[in-house]
């Protein structure tokens, strides 16, 4: 097995929201609840969900992740979006200038987002021991080999890396089923 | 440009029907209608449209694909099988042993298929022409390579060589969206 081995994982469709939404959508005052942690430190999926309402459909029970952002920003599939009925931008996290929006509806109130969906460019979080390790340095391109009979090669993957990242491909569900893979299985990374 | 391009396709959640199915589904002696030909010849997308029932929840509105075939196949993507509650697995075209079934719901009658849902595994149609000209044999897994920003290569691809067929890689909704890859891009074969 090759040195360069690191888990992935599939991030389902979610949204981040400014403290300034969450408060119109839940209540003056609201703070997320903590539903469990997820891989990097500090972030964690909320107890909240919400319903995405777009031109040709509604995403509903949309989870929301803490904490609390500078900016409001939903991220799903292309999939979703033909559900939704716009074409969410391949966007590397927080780059949402020109992005479509939406409806975002909660129990207390709703937000028009004028922008903000994206779907979200394979990256890989790593803390910058392990770029260290494996030869990369933040916003270097890779690929990433999956194994099994639907193996593929991922392109034009993103390292992020960060000393209070912790290492994990981040792939969205259309890019997880294509290869078959689950959470926790282990890839390759490839530097070309 | 590569010598060896081809144009690819996203196949959308389908089924196959045995006439005896057809004439459950739609009454005694019931024959598809032609809604539109598909780019294999001989291969149509039939008017018809079925809803299918399983453990978790419903596909509405599934398109029936003809001529007639000797035995009932439905092929879905993974996520639609997480949406209906059943894991298909990943075969080619036929082999559907032990695959998952479902109900299968029609304007004038009710299927239980006992087996035959499957993820159709990525292969490519072309003529025996194409073949002599790419350098490969019906059967041979080949690599293909998708460019843009959501470059794949796709491995364990199946070359399905025959006098009958045309030149098109197929996919499903979630390969495709994976790559981000249009119907009738072209895509570069790659051999190993």
């Amino acid at each position: 097995m090759s040195e360069k081995m690191l888990p992935i994982a599939l991030s389902n469709r979610h949204l981040h929201l400014s403290q300034e939404d969450i408060e119109t959508l839940f209540g003056k005052g609201y703070e997320l609840n903590k539903f469990k942690d997820l891989s990097q430190p500090g972030q964690y999926a909320a107890v909240e969900k919400v319903d995405i309402v777009g031109p040709k459909g509604t995403l509903k029970g949309v989870r929301v992740l803490g904490p609390a952002r500078p900016s409001t920003q939903i991220e799903i599939s292309l999939a979703d979006g033909f559900a939704l009925g716009v074409k969410p931008p391949v966007r590397d996290s927080g780059d949402v200038a020109g992005s479509p929006g939406a409806k975002i509806v909660g129990p207390q109130g709703e937000v028009e987002l004028k922008e903000g969906i994206i779907a979200a460019a394979r990256h890989i979080h790593m803390h910058t021991d392990d770029a260290e390790k494996f030869g990369v340095v933040d916003k270097q391109r890779v690929k990433v080999r999956t194994s099994g009979e639907r193996a593929i090669v991922f392109e034009n993957v993103l390292v992020r890396a960060h000393h209070t990242f912790a290492l994990e491909m981040h792939v969205d569900n259309d890019e997880g089923n294509a290869a078959g893979v689950k959470n926790g299985e282990m890839v390759e990374l490839i530097i070309k």
